[in-house]
């Protein structure tokens, strides 16, 4: 039985921390809203299913199961990665697993304010002189202490728990490259102490399926819809 | 042996939704950052606990149970449901509840940045012309949207998941409070939509230990360096 993955169709968002931990199990999904709508996809569709389900999800993403309906992007990783071996069996290793990934939908949050500081209703257009205001202490302080906490749990490892890949490890990924996109001349700067978690990015690119999904048309490219946004007045000037 | 909570020790703040779960409980613990400093207390030992633990959580609340540090506050009460049945054994529940709680979170982040839109570096007074347009947002799509689904989904049952308290239902008691504190001509306002979680919120009140607790001197007063804050400014006009 295929999961159904239910997102946003044309961005990565918050759907692309689950699409990456069903590509690194090997895991058999559809992800409905990509479908044609004549096969269910579109996002009038998923917002008609949003609305339908019990008991229903706040927001997308939402993961169906069989009877089981699991939303909220770290609640989903945690069924995921109990499934598919994406975390460790113990109790300690699983809920360090979760609490990093609990660390990573906190820096995911921030990403989004910091190009709609006063509200998701309005245009960034309509935001963007605060945008800059917040952007700039995002990049100066957020970014820094959120990748510098990962850099020193990393240490000399090659995965953050345990000597095995979770999916903590996959979140972190996307989220470096999600900066690497959006601000392009802050994560140059902040290279150099970022090494270690630049190798481990490196490292998940290289996982075979990993590469075959990021080459594959399923992985969506980074876009000024998403979450991670590059505007180039909100990146450090070179 | 008694857990230890480590958290700010001034504020309700994040830690709060861990209190309520250890009073719920009955649980032993030690409030370690409101002892005297002679005996532990005090926030420059807990920001040298939080520098010195190993895996270091990014930041408190922290639960140290024997050998094991929880942090992030859902991860903190995926543990403690679990062991002192504050949320279903079985699998789809455990998940719902967390799920829960993560969406409770998320309105936690909110209503934090309503009055810290652009820095959390920042004096509310260096941001509070951002803050009083983020707040209206806030108070007018974001608060009826979150506490909108939450009454749904209770439907006419008197808890959130099941039959029996959760710790989802502890930390809807608890964003309900602190929004009638920070902003209660817009929760006066928004009653009569929310009548079944304003009455969770009361049978939440009413459980032996919850109330034993709120009259306690455990339990700090909302105040304006917390999360929900009240700045009559940011409140909708009477």
């Amino acid at each position: 039985m295929a999961y159904e993955l239910h997102y946003w169709p044309t961005i990565q968002g918050r759907g692309e921390f689950v699409r990456l931990a069903l590509e690194e199990a090997g895991a058999d999904y559809i992800d409905v809203a990509r479908l044609a709508p004549a096969a269910g996809g579109g996002e009038e569709a998923l917002a008609r299913r949003l609305r339908q389900l019990s008991p229903a999800p706040f927001a997308p993403p939402f993961l169906v199961a069989g009877d089981l309906v699991v939303a909220q992007t770290a609640n989903i990783l945690l069924f995921l990665g109990e499934a598919h071996e994406l975390s460790p069996r113990e109790q300690a290793g699983r809920l360090l697993v979760n609490q990093l990934q609990l660390t990573v939908a906190d820096l995911v949050g921030e990403a989004h304010d910091a190009h709609h500081p006063i509200s998701s209703g309005l245009y960034y257009e309509d935001q963007n002189t605060e945008a800059a205001a917040r952007a700039k202490s995002f990049r100066e302080e957020r970014i820094p202490k959120y990748l510098g906490y990962f850099e020193r749990l990393l240490g000399g490892n090659d995965w953050l728990v345990g000597d095995a890949l979770s999916y903590a490890d996959l979140s972190v990924f996307q989220v470096v490259r999600g900066l690497q996109y959006a601000f392009p001349n802050a994560m140059a700067g902040l290279a150099p102490k970022i090494s270690g978690i630049l190798s481990l990015a490196d490292r998940v690119t290289a996982r075979p399926r990993i590469a075959a999904y990021l080459a594959s048309p399923r992985r969506i490219a980074f876009n000024t819809q998403g979450i991670f946004r590059h505007y180039p007045e909100l990146d450090a000037q070179p």
